[in-house]
């Protein structure tokens, strides 16, 4: 263990005590910063992912300013879509489209393998670059989509409100979908392995959309390819967090799927979704991203309340259940970091 | 108690034994089925909805194709919007618009009180028709929103995908929202109440997407004024149902709002669901409107695994946790019908 495992970030994941409660955010580098959307003016957003030097930059542009206890590198979950075959664009507004959606069997078999040191390097790239600005510092963290988010952008070649298109071949094609998850859960452990390799000190699985499915469909089609996930990185070296949103029926089942850490979403009270998985699980998020559009005294309340829910326990990261929203008020995010920094158990 | 009384449907709710499961969807008429687009061609949805002899002949399209056990007025949820003053409008593809949408405690005070009977009299006058075609075939089922996913709408301008400004004005200004809310409650009684002298044997609040709060938020900002319109409906004469999505984590607490029924999505399974409210109140939903995509064989296994679920107790209505999908294929609608009306427990 270097010196950097001493960072409370990583010392709360070991269930060790700290001095008080880590805090990072996920989306903490992005629009809701001037001096992004500064950059964003010259650059497109797949401009900014693939220049390790602005991606370094805007990593680290919301760090000091606010306090926080870690940094994560700034890309996209849908990055390995590009050297898996399908296309990537993003349009402004819009929001992401994948020109070759993923629809068949012959679509399936024809993604290609990824080398991600050759075909992903521009992530390490900058994650090299941000730890030679950060290290001893705080840690970075590395991170990818889970393969159902993945493979949902794949298949519906864009963002879905309903899933159809995945669920239609998850329930008509099940091997068919079973060789997607196959392929894109192997992408991700390489892809999240040259990420450790790079620099990260922990990883971050994103499965943002697996909340539209049914505890059943989540066991039978998911479960086994994110374990194959988190099976894969078990020699990284590195904890990796289980983020998911709108599994709160689902716990337990989430949990066996793998990772050292579990994340949470707002639709469900922080005590009640760490009683579930067992208190021996570290556990992080919670906070609805809404809350920091309230007031400072109703922020200071909710924080408060999941604060009293953690009860001081070991293993408590502080986070919001997904990402910081457009339009944020930068102060009120740097607000929550100090309530959490200065609040004091009973 | 008339003759009517003796529906499938109303027995269930009723927790009376009944010869087979009553089965019913929400949208089941709809752009799924091919009668319906060849009227939409031919009229804008508002048209349809406004013109009692069309919403009629909507209505009733599903029925006898599908050999269901209740009909459902053929309306839409944002009508009440009109009468209140903000405007309504649905543009093709894109969905309903508010052109003035409610912001300010000027706008909240500034919505209009509504006379139903006058100024929505085109429901009731549907739902007359309605009647004389189905008595002592089926019953009619009346519905309105609740009141957060109206005002949700009208405080948004239209759809929304985080709810962040309705969310500010519940945080930054509670009694705004309260005043708003109580507005839209005591709207939606006299509406309902209207649907029931018009003919409505039951009625459905929905709470389509009230899912998007925490616990402690549905409790403080909700559940008050969704508990005021089912307090208003107690002696209306009629079962209500209450209806939301995402609320899997919150059930007792939604219960606590009102209702004879309550209605599960699917992101819970419903043995669980029906335990945590208690076996005592009749249930409704909860699989996933995605499945009716599934081959036959598929659809066969997962609606029985619903009605082993609901294991022949008293109260069961099968329905989806959400409306039919457009593209659903009609025929595997109709088979899901026939295999809830065939089903033998055990």
């Amino acid at each position: 263990m270097d010196k950097n495992g001493n960072f409370r970030f990583l010392k709360a994941i070991r269930g060790e005590p700290v001095d008080c409660t880590p805090v990072w955010f996920m989306r903490q580098a992005g629009r809701y910063m001037k001096v992004y959307r500064d950059l964003k003016e010259k650059h497109t957003f797949l401009e900014l992912c693939k220049t390790p030097e602005l991606a370094c930059e805007v990593t680290l542009q919301p760090l000091d300013v606010l306090g926080l206890d870690a940094a994560i590198i700034f890309a996209d979950i849908l990055l390995p879509l590009e050297p898996m075959g399908t296309g990537l664009e993003f349009t402004a507004g819009d929001g992401p489209s994948i020109p070759r959606p993923v629809r068949t069997r012959k679509d399936v078999e024809a993604l290609k393998p990824v080398n991600a040191e050759e075909q992903l390097g521009y992530v390490g790239e900058a994650m090299q670059m941000v730890r030679g600005e950060i290290s001893g510092k705080m840690p970075l963290i590395g991170f990818s989509a889970a393969p159902f988010t993945l493979a949902s952008y794949m298949v519906e070649g864009g963002k879905s409100k309903d899933f159809t298109t995945t669920k239609r071949m998850m329930y008509e094609e099940p091997e068919m979908w079973a060789l997607l998850m196959t392929k894109v859960a192997d992408v991700l452990v390489d892809y999240l392995k040259m990420q450790v390799k790079a620099g990260a000190q922990a990883l971050q699985v994103f499965d943002s959309w697996v909340g539209c499915l049914n505890p059943g469909d989540y066991q039978t089609y998911i479960l086994p390819h994110t374990r194959r996930v988190f099976d894969g990185l078990k020699d990284a070296g590195v904890p990796v967090i289980n983020f998911s949103t709108g599994t709160s029926t689902m716990l337990p089942l989430v949990r066996q799927a793998g990772g050292d850490v579990m994340s949470f979403d707002w639709r469900i009270d922080l005590d009640d979704a760490w009683r579930q998985i067992g208190h021996q699980t570290p556990v992080q998020g919670n906070l609805d991203p809404n809350l920091l559009f309230a007031s400072l005294p109703v922020i200071r309340e909710r924080v408060h309340d999941v604060m009293r829910r953690a009860a001081g326990r070991p293993g408590h990261i502080f986070n919001l259940g997904h990402g910081i929203l457009q339009h944020t008020p930068v102060d009120h995010v740097k607000a929550v970091v100090d309530m959490v920094h200065e609040y004091q158990h009973e």
